[in-house]
Formats: C-alpha cells, structure tokens, sequence
C-alpha cells in the first residue's frame, strides 16, 4: 500500500490521507475556503516518503521508462489499490510528446499534449481523478467546467465506464457543450458563470455524494498534472529545459508542473528547477497582477483564450509560489498576438493548437525580442490543447484569410 | 539505393521507378486513364524485390520494431535518398493504435488512427508522398480534396517546410477550410464538385510543375496508407485480427492496407489474410454495389460521412481486389445508424470518431446480429479520422440530446 499524507499549502498543517479521502475531504479541514471570485484558499498537497521512494528507485531506473505511461511508478500516485492495467491501457498518451520545431527561425521544443485522448493536458487529471473515484467506489463524478476539463472528464469516465456529471454556464460555446454530450456526460446547464457553476457543482455533488473534479479544489488534479513533469525529465533523458511557457487559467497546470519537478529535487534526481514562465492573456492576467503587486485582486476575465479565461485563478497561491521558486516571471499577451501566435505555430510546425496554449509561443517570442533570451538558451514551450477543439477561434484567426475564388487564381496562374 | 519496380494494377506491365519519376508519371503510361465520374484505369503499384528483403530482415527483427515508424523499414518504402531522421522526428504517429475496448457489451480491438499528426488516417498517405516530393526536388505539392486529405498536406507540408496547394469544391464545409487555411495551404475555390477539383488539380499541377498527391492517381498515397497494416502486426506480435472493418470512400486505405498484408504474406511473414470488410454509406456504396454486379455505374454520393462520399471511387478496382482476394465482403450503413454508432463509439470507449469511421463499428454489428460472426471471432474496427474534424455531423448525432436546463435538473435532483 502506498503511503502518503495531505498537506495545506497555506497553512502547513498535515492530514492522514485516509482521514482525508474517506470523508470526502477536498480544502484543508482548518483553512480552507471556497468563496465566490475569490482563489481558493487550504488547497491541499499530495506528499509522499521520497526517503523510501529513493531507495526503491532509482534515477536511472526511472529514466528508462516511457513517457505517458503513469503505471511505472505507482509510488508516486496517491492511489491505495494496485493499477488495473487493462483500464488503463485504454487510455493513450503520446510516447513521445517532445519534439524539436522551427519557428519562424526560431529552433525551439514543443511539449505537445494535444494529441491526449480528449486532445488537451486536461486528461492528466481527468485520468487519475476517475482513478481515485473508482478506488472510493463512486460511480458519478461531477466537475464544473467551460470546456476542456469537462470533455476530458466526459471521455474519460466514457473509457472507464463511469458517469459524468458536468456543471457548465448556459452560454457555453456550442462546440464545446457538443464534445461533452457526445461522450455520454449528464449536462446541467447554470444560470450565471463559471464561478456560479462551480459553487453549484460543490453543493450538489456533496448532497449527491458524487466524486468531486473541480479543478484545484480536488487535489488530485494537481498530482495528475504533475505527470508532464515526469514525461518531459523521461523524454528528455533527464536533461531539462532552461525556461518553460506555460498557459495559465486556474494555475493548475504550472502548479502540477512545478511539483513534478520539486518532488525529482526531493529524490535528488534534479538539481535545479526550469524557470517557469507564466503565460496570460492581457484580459485574464490576474496571476501576472498578483505576481507584481503581490495582491489579488478580482478582474472578470475576457480573452479569446478561453480555456486560460479566469477572473479568479482557483489555484493562485501555489501557481504564484511555482513561479517564484523556480526564478520565473510572468507575460500578458493580448488576443491579436495570440491569434497570430496561433497561426505561426501552425504554418510553422504543423501542429494546430488552441488560442489558450499559443500565448507560450508569444511569450517566448516577447522573451527573445526583450534580449531576456537568446538562442543558446534550452526553452519549451508547453502545447495544451487541439486547435480543433475550439473552431471559434480558428474562424477568427483566418478571418483575413480569404481562399483564391476561381476568378481570382485563374488569372493568377495563367498570367505568371 | 532502394529497389523497387511500378508494375500496373490493370493491364500488369512493369515500368523501373526512375523512369515513372523523372518523369511525374502516376497513371500507367500504357493504358492510365483519368476520366470524369470513373474510377481512374491504370492506378500503378509499387513492386518491391521480396526475396532479397527477406534476407535482410526477418520476421522477428519487424516483430520488435515500434508501431508508428516508417524509418524502421526503408526497405519497404518507394523512397531513394537515405530518410532524414531529424525531419521525421517532426511526425508523430501512435506507437500504441492497437486497443481493446468494450461497445454495448461486446469485446472487439480498435485501430486508432484519430490522433495522427492531423488527426486522421490521410496523414500515413501525405507523410510519404511529402517524402517522395522532397526527394524529387519539388517544393509544392498539390492536391484536390473534400477535406481530410487536405488538411493532412497541409499540416504534414507545415511540419517539413513544403507549400501545400489545395483545390477544393468550393461549397467545402467551413470548419474542414479552416483547418487547411490555419495551416498556410494556398488554397484554390473551384466552381464545381471534388470530380471537378480532381480535373483541375490535375491539370494546374501537371502545367506549373507541382508534384500531385491526388488519392490513388498518385501510388504513393497507396504504399503511405498501408503502413497501418504493418503497424498492426507489430502491434499485435504477429497475430492478426480475422476481421477487418474498414471505411471505403476513394478505396486507398483498403487497397493499402491489402498491400501492406500482401507484402507480409510475400515475405513468408503470414499465412492467411484478415478478411477485408468494405463499409459504406447506403448514399454512396459504389463499392458495394460493384461487389455485387462487377459492374461500376456512377451514381452522384449523398451521405452525412463526407469523408467517405464518392460518387466514382478513383481506387475501385483494386480496393474491390482486396475485398475479393480476402474472402471479405461490403456492408451500407444508412446515415441514421452511421450516427448511431458514432455515439455509440463515443459514449463506450472515450474515442471521438468521424461518422466516416464509425461505420466500422455499425458493420461489426451488423454481422453479430446476423450471426455471421460472434465474440469468439477476432474482429478489429479502423477508426480513421477524429471527431472533432467535422462539428456538423456531431450537432446532428447530438440533435436530441438536450441539456437539462436549470428548472429541469433543479427539480429532478430536488425530488429525488
């Protein structure tokens, strides 16, 4: 049985993990609050006996695993049952997510996760979240979501053969609201926003005893997204990047991120951390405010990028602390840049990504224009959602591209 | 230096590959013919010397490549130049598309080919004609199409730095345009349908010097396409499936695939073919149809796959061929189950099809609930193109899927 406890990250305090699991815990039980447009405060951390874990394990052991395959290392998982591996090898992640492109010049690495079962980075948390239900024995987990946590919880549970219950506003966008009912989810529309649909999804999940997936909220969205972490060291023989784009809504992605690679610090596998750059849209840039004023205050958000839209980023503190830590900053871009940003990743690689993740391409461009970066540094920029998903964005971002009429290329090419 | 002959799949005369490609021939010279609302006559075939490729390589060695990597076997590729590993780096194929999953109870292996590089089959055809143009010094390549074969240039063109021009209907759905423009395509409106865009391209090609990946008129799309077979028995250790459901729209993913089962079978690898089972729409069976009277007669393709709508398949001949040679058969599924299955596909496996592939599942069906097959029949599904390629067809299968409204689900959980 794999030991761990639960840890507040505000106020310290340690928990059993059976204490906490059994009753359906997900804030610290001292501190933690969930209030309306505000970050959450007592989210709680998985911690595991790296001690034991080092001596069970080495780092050249681990070094030859594959990539995307969560099952190497169970001693890092908050899971009690042993995996069952044929569930789990219904659910795919890329062998091999690194690759080197070229950008407008620029050579670069991508981290591409849009390629995930769902397309998005979303199904590392999804995955072990459905994981962690099935070992509770909930059938049902509900998640509020405007888009991409819940397709990725819906197909998911589909693979696994659980129910999805998804809280999501009224004026979500069409496309989206279609990927999860497809994949068989029980759709409850809110009157209000995210933040209302969240509330909700709290309230009735808890009445209902269904398994709870909000994002932050359930600390096991953070373990799971800790797994890119490993896959990038693994990928990577163990030879990290320098500086790392990454998109940030809720700051959970950084936050997994960054616990990835402090948990290889604490087995003495790394010796020193990526510096990890926070990406925003200038319309949901409250990360970036809070990392420069080192106050939060509440903005409602309003980006193109919808999947990194978030007024009151639920994971804060923690994502505030990745960047701190790890010597990294934060860079708004604004929606025109992303669309370009966008399309340049594109044209550029052959990779169709979505507006959220484009801003870390924006960003590592911002970087090497300022002369804060050059060429010799090692940068990657992380790629966290299909561009298919989001046929808006697309729509807006080609809006000048007006193909050749026939009249047009005939006379184009016959005239050359 | 690779050898290999083209040898004509109609009147079976044998040309050397230098003088097809020095030349841009794709039709046979003798007796090739390209006609309006026909199957192309004289579609070539690459030919391969087998006895000497068996000495080099056995059946153990393949058995131990990885899924997904064309590199692993440049003796089967129509390829001169030594491969360019950096430049395959940038194209990442699944290197586990082999799974086992449960739909409406029944046990049956999917091939999952839904998180390509460009999220459909069509990309195992543009890598290597990508390939085969690169090595001939042609910087554009063009192609007409409908949409996925499109795209799929067009993103495999982006990755490796070559113009992709696309002559497409100009009634082409708006969401498939998006993602051909997004990539950089030049793209060309053509007034009239895919056999006009079919004419056209193959005209403006030929007059600008454009090298042509037109579906099966170019045979290389045919040996790109039977990679899937290749990483099949990888997959499966050697053991192949005894059933094989695969969508039929042009026919060149059977024929490829045929062709890739065919060279196992050359190479003493295997002895007996997986039946090839051709599913169609109701609204365009012309595969079917010939099956059944061995006579083609046009007639104009109506269904809600588009991916798999074709009038004049352009590979007729020998997609019938591969049908016949492995004791399969061809199977119309009505666009109403053609939905069905899609959300059947959805709901029980997480995976997200087009309605083109979802066919394959509403096949396998179809012969359980004739009995013509039961579980102890090892059957495989091709899932050839994502879901998330063609927003229109999920808003129909989802047209009675109505989410529950604040009132309705209110007052549900509440009397509970």
């Amino acid at each position: 049985m794999n030991e761990y406890i639960y840890k507040c990250f505000n106020c310290d305090k340690e928990f059993s993990s059976t204490e906490i699991e059994r009753n359906f815990i997900y804030l610290c039980p001292d501190c933690g609050k969930a209030e309306k447009n505000k970050p959450l405060n007592g989210v709680l951390q998985v911690i595991y006996d790296y001690d034991s874990i080092k001596n069970e394990i080495s780092r050249e052991e681990f070094l030859n695993f594959n990539p995307g395959q969560i099952k190497s290392y169970p001693q890092l998982l908050p899971l009690k049952n042993p995996l069952d591996e044929e569930k789990l090898a219904r659910i795919k992640f890329p062998q091999s997510p690194l690759t080197t492109v070229i950008i407008e010049n620029n050579s670069v690495q991508v981290f591409d996760d849009t390629k995930n079962p769902t397309l998005s980075y979303k199904d590392r948390a999804s995955l072990l979240t459905v994981l962690k239900a099935d070992e509770l024995r909930c059938s049902d987990i509900a998640a509020a979501s405007t888009g991409n946590a819940a397709s990725s919880l819906a197909g998911i549970c589909a693979a696994l053969g659980l129910t999805s219950r998804v809280f999501v506003p009224k004026n979500i966008p069409k496309s989206k609201l279609l990927q999860i009912q497809t994949y068989g989810s029980e759709v409850y529309l809110v009157d209000g926003d995210y933040d209302e649909a969240f509330d909700l999804c709290l309230e009735i999940a808890s009445s209902k005893k269904w398994y709870n997936r909000n994002t932050a909220y359930n600390p096991i969205t953070i373990e799971g997204k800790k797994s890119a972490a490993f896959d990038l060291f693994i990928a990577g023989k163990g030879d990290l990047p320098e500086y790392i784009f990454v998109p940030v809504g809720d700051g959970v992605i950084i936050s997994g991120m960054y616990k990835g690679f402090w948990e290889l610090k604490q087995l003495g596998w790394i010796d020193e951390f990526p510096k990890l750059i926070a990406m925003q849209a200038t319309g949901s840039d409250a990360l970036v405010r809070f990392i420069e004023t080192d106050e939060f205050t509440y903005k409602a958000a309003s980006t193109i990028a919808d999947s990194i839209s978030a007024g009151a980023p639920r994971n804060l503190y923690m994502a505030a602390s990745a960047v701190k830590n790890t010597n990294g900053r934060g860079i708004r871009i604004s929606d025109e840049n992303i669309l370009k940003a966008q399309s340049n990743i594109a044209r550029n690689t052959g990779i169709l990504v979505e507006p959220s993740c484009a801003v870390s391409y924006a960003g590592f461009r911002t970087m090497m224009e300022e002369g804060s970066i050059d060429s010799s540094d090692k940068c990657l920029l992380m790629l966290t959602g299909n561009g298919l998903k989001d046929p808006d964005a697309l729509r807006n971002s080609n809006k000048k591209l007006n193909p050749k009429t026939p009249t047009d290329w005939k006379n184009e090419l016959l005239n050359e």
